[in-house]
């Protein structure tokens, strides 16, 4: 059994703050909006259907119980689930807290302008709610 | 209970091509990818979270067998799968295959440029060859 290694460039801007069952939670370093991540730790998987059924139903589970937190925790007007990964092969799920009047809206955030990084004390209490709600 | 009456916005421009056990599934009538939706017959639901558990494990599993049947299909580079609804609320999942190269790569297709509609015979095909891939 290969040992899971995510790829930097999901690591590299994107600071961990939970390991669910399958899937590392991290919190993407761009404060425009509130942008999760979901990987799951599988080695070689690019498509959601390439993991077994049971990984499939964990990862529902998992960005369904991280997409209401946020959305509890922000308020927001629409969460965004996406897997993309047309630059990034390795399977990664986007979860993103949008407002209407945000600098994308009402389109999609990927590839739109430039991050803006979070001060360390915001992206911390971010965190600490996230992860409260998630326990509740 | 309520009974299901998709918005008029998923339906005019995505032609129904089945109806599976708990989505609609439709060809958005953009010839510039092959592009999916996925919308659960479900009334006054917008986000994935909000579905009951059961219903939340039939999407996944539709969209699963969707994303790789258009993968075989169209054998594209990379599916994209997405629950957004910034614009129509109604939870409708999108499922595109994705090629390098092509007008939007690699950034993603919501919102990016005009349509160009299909011709009823690509349209047509892309369909018998998608019903063809989910019933084997």
């Amino acid at each position: 059994m290969e040992t899971f290694e995510p790829d930097a460039r999901l690591t590299r801007n994107a600071t961990l703050i939970a390991n669910l069952g399958l899937c590392q939670l991290r919190i993407v370093d761009d404060s425009r909006w509130a942008w999760l991540t979901l990987v799951p730790q599988r080695p070689d998987i690019s498509e959601i259907f390439e993991l077994t059924p049971l990984d499939q139903t964990m990862l529902t589970f998992e960005t369904n119980l991280v997409a209401s937190a946020l959305k509890n925790v922000t308020n927001c007007t629409k969460i965004n689930v996406a897997a993309i990964g047309n630059i990034v092969r390795q399977l990664h799920v986007h979860v993103v807290a949008r407002n209407e009047g945000d600098a994308a809206w009402p389109g999609p955030i990927w590839g739109f302008g430039d991050a803006v990084p979070y001060a360390d004390e915001p992206r911390r209490r971010l965190a600490d709610k996230i992860l409260k709600a998630l326990s509740t």
